[in-house]
């Protein structure tokens, strides 16, 4: 154990309830809070009651959908008929920094279940590690929150500054609920929204939009297939077109936070639907994928360069040049974000987990998107990305945090707000 | 008019009911008969119906489906649960050969109806042109075989030999129809497929093999995308593959029949399919395609060229070296057909085309499948194709017909049909 602890500190530490916390995550994964399904909002009741338990002041409200989605700072991708926003204030004395604490509960689909070896929609054990969709991302990180919370309550302290604990819906289709708080005018001194991120502390994060590209071709039998033009074939130059932008935009120089990426605007094509008969040319394609966005880039001009990518590829193709093909932007929106590295946050952050877990902090850059932008961006509110487990086990079959993450940010995110806030 | 016309024949062609054709072409057109749809049944049990009034013998059964798809020449697409055949016989005197009009009342689905100028289950005339799915592709041609019988029984001629009008479900899914036609016993010593030539005399068709092959990648979160591998970046060593074989084999010599083809064994890809979310790696893409295969050629060692394409790009690449593409042969599988082009059949509805029409016949092979290879290859009837109207409008919006290619081929169906089984 460090030597830099306090007494108090030492008594938040052990008042941690890590049963609780794994106890409470499996409440939390067993609801299937898909976002837009009605168990999304299930899940934020979840999170508003035990917060509620907790004595925290609790705002949970109805999020007023068409006030939210005509700002021009959201984005989503799935219909909701109704979101409830959470957010839970534990007021300090008055005379401390406030922190916001922020984490979602809405997670992606499980896909095909075949293909999990544990069921998705129930947290497992195994070896040290609880799997389920939203083990990881983000049920985890807001448990840690939670229990972090609830460790300081239960040691008997009084902050200074408020603590507020942001549970969200939407983060993975656009950041319409994080969006929604920020207007409804739930701010903080700073923030730390709690995504995997391996223990990194991590005050930026590179962008990412998402994009639709459509190419036509002209359909004909497919016995007579000289007679038409292939989408499938006319969307070649326009992958190779996005592969020659990627290599050039990732050579460019990201920054110290962003130098073990091999590539941190990465440029992903990740669905392509063309033709809906085997035997006709297909006459139009319908490619979507995620665009890389740097820290520091202008996300419009980013745009026009993919745009204008696209645009020369067509132009280099016979046929092309007088069919080009078209690029939309849709759905997730997140542009890039960053607080200063020597914002009190980011040191606060960095020497707490040193002192929980006794390993040296490292600062990284995140390269997928999250809810982070929407509060530096839009809410001015300085924040770093800080929670348990890696991103590359989100998103799919058997995703799964280690209990030893939960333990460590739990306790990293204790000390953090006892500094940061400050104690009576 | 030409010289050589009897005055029987010349009875028959003025008794041709072009007006009573193309009123029951339009109520054809009107039942949306899809494969696999109760519609396709309906329509059967229309021509059923006129086949009965005009005093054939009307064979119309419920084809027991299992017993069919069981027969190593079936192929079918989509899912029926009932399937109705019918053959209508005129007998003859018993002294003359027999001849069988097949046509289908299935069709291709009208697709995105947005991109028609007229509605398609509705038959519209104009400028001479008849416009509808199905019009052409072939509800047409077996109206033209209706109504070439009707104008015999109406000149009051009896005729040597039978002749049949087979009209069937399911050959744009495989064929289904008339496979369980010729299973029930349903034989000639010739026969005629309306499908659309131009009106060329077609003794020789090019067959065409449905494939999909499903290329393996690795899933990512797209922002390390590099730790994925795409299967849509995968699937264009396969697609070159593909491109190469086409080459190759159309670079051979395909006969007299098939000379005027650019490429007459086409390999057409017409679906892709890949991923199912923008922002990862795609792990897997399945695309659909048509295979042509030539007269003469052996099509399972036509598919082991195909495969061995697939597995030589494979081996060419370091992931799908390890990770082969698998290729699955799946629904239509149209074998290539061709009766000796000095067969009567052949002969006597070229001259009578040119008799009916004054223009000189011209032989072609057709390179689309259809149902002539069952009737050749299953049934040993010697089958030529003969329809009025461009299998390039077929299959899609707009689909038409000439009005003065149905009235040349009711009167060259006639007039074969008085001369191939006699008449008393």
């Amino acid at each position: 154990m460090p030597q830099t602890l306090t007494p108090t500190e030492h008594r938040v530490l052990a008042a941690i309830d890590m049963d609780g916390l794994i106890a409470y995550l499996s409440e939390l994964v067993a609801i299937p809070s898909l976002g837009g399904s009605p168990e999304e909002n299930l899940a934020q009741e979840h999170v508003a009651a035990q917060l509620t338990r907790m004595g925290f002041e609790v705002d949970s409200w109805q999020i007023d959908l068409p006030t939210v989605q005509a700002h021009p700072a959201c984005s989503w991708e799935v219909a909701r008929e109704a979101a409830l926003g959470v957010v839970a204030t534990l007021p300090g004395a008055g005379d401390g920094p406030s922190l916001l604490l922020n984490g979602h509960v809405d997670v992606v689909p499980a896909g095909d279940v075949a293909s999990w070896r544990f069921p998705p929609w129930q947290a497992s054990i195994e070896n040290g590690r609880i799997y389920g969709r939203g083990a990881l991302d983000m049920k985890s990180g807001l448990c840690c929150a939670i229990f972090a919370a609830k460790a300081i309550q239960t040691a008997g302290i009084r902050l200074r500054g408020d603590l507020r604990i942001q549970s969200v819906v939407g983060e993975e289709d656009g950041g319409l609920g994080t969006l929604a708080s920020l207007l409804r005018g739930h701010r903080a001194d700073a923030a730390i929204i709690m995504e995997p991120t391996e223990l990194r502390v991590a005050p930026a994060q590179a962008g990412a939009h998402n994009f639709r590209i459509t190419v036509r071709g002209l359909a004909a039998h497919g016995c007579v297939r000289e007679e038409g033009v292939s989408a499938v074939e006319k969307f070649v130059p326009i992958q190779h077109a996005l592969l020659e932008l990627e290599r050039r935009r990732n050579a460019r120089d990201h920054g110290p936070l962003f130098m073990h990426y091999e590539l941190p605007n990465a440029i992903c094509i990740g669905t392509v639907r063309a033709g809906n008969w085997a035997s006709s040319v297909p006459d139009t394609l319908v490619a979507e994928g995620r665009y890389g966005i740097a820290v520091g880039e202008d996300p419009l001009l980013a745009r026009h360069e993919l745009e204008a990518a696209v645009a020369q590829a067509a132009a280099d193709d016979s046929w092309l040049r007088d069919h080009p093909p078209t690029v939309e932007w849709w759905g997730g929106t997140f542009d890039p974000g960053a607080t200063p590295v020597d914002h009190p946050v980011v040191a606060e952050l960095a020497s707490a987990l040193t002192d929980a877990t006794g390993a040296p902090a490292i600062l990284n850059g995140m390269t997928y998107g999250s809810d982070m932008r929407l509060l530096v961006n839009v809410g001015q509110i300085p924040s770093v990305l800080f929670g348990p487990g890696d991103i590359r086990r989100a998103h799919c079959p058997d995703e799964y945090v280690d209990i030893a993450d939960l333990r460590a940010v739990t306790r990293t995110l204790a000390l953090t707000v006892l500094r940061f806030c400050g104690v009576v």
